[in-house]
């Protein structure tokens, strides 16, 4: 399929998750590659790293908007690094550039990227993450992708 | 006292606030004044409106910090207007450049803000807002400023 | 070749540019695709344009990193579009992003991406653009693309 | 005179000028405080630091816009210190906040500012800096404020 065409869904959640929190990013990160949608993350550790890691071993694409300078900074799983030098302020364009957001776990990055989601009109599937008026709640992995594509795709709910 | 030594004060919150919530942003704003510390805002209307008003009619000084890019897009109680076109990224700004936050009703927007101002390690004061970890709750006015400077002086609760 | 290993060539220029200058950048595309790196632009019209699309006829990949709050903005030659919500601060995105830079022709937006390539150590390579120290100056689409990546290799040069 | 009344002046330039450029940049911080302008910054060192110095030795105002996350990273003459987290980026802030631009000496940064201003419609007097169309030279200070002066109101002139 053509890039721009895919899905993007965007992946949300802390950079130090615990275990049970790291599996679920990853096992979400393979769904979405084998949905032949894009995973969409902050390019950098914990919850984006598990997911893009997922994504990749699935054969799908990743894409991180990073905080730094530079797309070096991206862990080795992101295929397209975007760097935006714009620190936190990149967790505005994490949540405008997905189509659906899941959010796993995560502290207050977590919560500016559900806020950012909301005001750009986006569905925001939550894992274990904050209770927030709007975040359609899911139990796993795969509940939380299919949600996400049916909330993306109302028509065919 | 001079400008840069004066506490900041954000006070942060919707631009559609009921007539409850616009009284307290007033009472708010002057309050601030009163006590001779600087009120940043989003510069806009509303809570932000309402308490730039207080502020400026008890003799005090106000920031607005704009999503736009026109200084001119002040409501006009601002004394210093900056513009930085960063639509919804300028909340990440609004929490950066005060010391302490007062939270006054809001939507999505404000929740950025108080995110982001957990994140930048500032306290907030919450008035019938959202019911986030780590906002300290206060029920009228005068408690939101008198623990907005407690809280943002410690040493002297 | 993975994506995350291919050269990044920047092309930047003005939205409308003479006919001239289009088609250099569309040739400037091609090479670049030819070349097997991926094409960075500001994503939209005149120059980026052109250039995306004889990256893509050339079976290229393309990234606009583009000013609004919509991927859905990109020219369709963009495969992979980034919002940013920055207006013109996106042109320091631009040129963060980019390996080595091509600067077609342009006007003050051009101006802002030399100088923030500048900054940021990227080599830039002038097609009938700015003369502004530090600018390689080529004569054709050809050169252009060969000095772009004799920069970014310097070692082969 | 109100705040939000007076005229700001942006003044640009290096960080590491020659005796002569800190010389000049601290007498056009003096005029503009003496015009009762507001002057408008990068707020950091260099040229930055001179003008603000100057300016507050005359009585003057200073607003400096900082490329970091605190508003204690401005220089000690720094009256409203505002704290963006944009890096470079909050270049095209200077330019925005101010209502006519005065570039003195500099480099690629100054470059950026001097671009943004001429997107933003913001007229600029150069004094020994970059030779880019548009840019109004100037000889002295006092012929660089003057000119500033007389380009923001052009029907005195």
């Amino acid at each position: 399929m053509e890039l721009k065409k895919m899905i993007r869904i965007g992946v949300i959640g802390g950079s130090k998750p615990d275990a049970k929190a790291r599996q679920v990013a990853f096992k979400v990160g393979q769904l979405i590659a084998e949905k032949s949608a894009i995973l969409i993350c902050g390019g950098l550790s914990g919850v984006m790293e598990e997911a893009s890691r997922g994504a990749k071993q699935a054969g799908g694409m990743t894409i991180g908007i990073l905080p730094g300078n530079s797309p070096q900074d991206a862990n080795p799983h992101i295929d397209v690094a975007i760097a935006t030098g714009l620190g936190y302020g990149r967790n505005s364009l994490v949540a405008m550039n997905s189509d659906v957001i899941i959010a796993i776990n995560g502290q207050f990055g977590t919560l500016t990227e559900i806020a950012y989601g909301s005001i750009y009109g986006k569905k925001i599937v939550g894992l274990e993450t904050w209770d927030i008026e709007g975040v359609i709640k899911a139990e796993s992995a795969e509940e939380a992708v299919n949600l996400a594509l049916k909330n993306y795709f109302p028509l065919t709910s």
